[in-house]
């Protein structure tokens, strides 16, 4: 079974937490991973909506930055109530078990902050994104979006999974090589405008976050043809 | 499209009753009755509970008693989280959308309270058990209950949608570009022996052709950042 890490980031109310944690252990998610909780951690009201769910609370893994929350994992999904103009994949609540059923290795789904959800800098990390099919009306209560996308998987399990060919790179390693191309970019002066460089780099990072199973073979190749050409 | 009736039995929580309207809003669901609520009616924390899905709150009908609040019905499921010994047949979340496929006719689908759920007088009055699939760990908070349940309907009911918004790469732009990095890598004399560079630009163009949905501006930043680091 593919076991999806939850990632809640920067999420506001620690009841939305617990009832995140308790709707997870209906549906056989155990791996919390919490980004910068506005009230701190722990969260007393985090305990207390978690009902039956405390382990997971107990267990939840708590960051300061997305970066280091997702850093050992192969495929992100950001979700997000409408699709968003990124020029990244989205894949709707409808098609996920589909997709899954294809998707053999260790992922994450991030779920932004309640009142404005995930920013595009957080987005761009992901390889895909996720959107929950909904009316026009679509703010879900956080704790909600976990448990429909948690129920979405659990019933789909019965999938078949082809194995995983080779090891696929970490979002670490591929961290890692975008930040190397964006020194050699920075030495050959390519961001013309401080202004236009996040922008730019945005651009650049969702090129690269969108190579479907990327391995760790080939990062070693992208960093081999940068040193190359950067020489 | 089955636009089913939300009937909350003996809610406890204003709370959940809010909660429970944001998600039906969500899901395209605007008939909600209610069979006696603990705390009465209205209800406060029902009304803050339910950010914009307010006017179903004001549209909903309160009952005293369950027989009531189903009598102009055709067809009503009973939730509950393990199928119950009770001679009726069940349905299974994962099966839902299938069964409702062909159930044309007004139905309703009824949630029991929080601590207890529906007891075997009331789900006597419905024709099917619906379960919803959980893990061992099956006591769903009510709201999320209803956002599954609903979200499980709204997607078998809607078109799939598939907005293009950007112009994607022609494979002669894709071949345009790994031509000119085979070109820049030639000249830094990148493939070590001429043996191994089809394999080598085998692997690269794999890379890249992999890429989901590259578009023609992202070929275009590859190109520039190719001819930048070659500078």
């Amino acid at each position: 079974m593919n076991e999806a890490v939850i990632i809640l980031v920067a999420p506001q109310m620690g009841e939305n937490i617990g009832a995140a944690a308790r709707a997870m252990k209906n549906f056989g998610f155990r791996n919390l991973r919490i980004v910068a909780p506005r009230d701190g951690w722990p969260n007393e009201k985090a305990d207390n909506m978690s009902v039956g769910a405390i382990d997971i609370i107990h267990n939840a893994k708590v960051y300061d930055d997305l970066s280091a929350a997702i850093s050992d994992l192969e495929y992100v999904y950001a979700t997000t109530s409408v699709p968003r103009d990124m020029n990244k994949e989205y894949v709707t609540s409808k098609k996920l078990a589909q997709e899954l059923a294809v998707r053999d290795c260790k992922f994450g789904i991030m779920f932004g902050r309640e009142n404005s959800g995930l920013n595009n800098d957080e987005i761009m990390l992901a390889n895909k994104i996720l959107t929950i099919d909904t009316t026009d009306f679509n703010s879900l209560n956080i704790a909600h979006a976990v448990a429909v996308i948690c129920h979405e998987i659990f019933k789909s399990n019965t999938a078949q999974h082809s194995p995983n060919l080779q090891e696929l790179a970490t979002k670490n390693e591929v961290a890692l090589f975008l930040n190397h191309l964006e020194e050699e970019l920075d030495n050959k002066n390519f961001f013309k405008s401080l202004d236009k460089k996040p922008r730019m780099m945005r651009n650049i990072t969702n090129i690269f976050t969108r190579v479907d199973k990327l391995s760790n073979a080939e990062i070693q190749t992208l960093r081999g043809i940068l040193k190359s050409l950067s020489n």
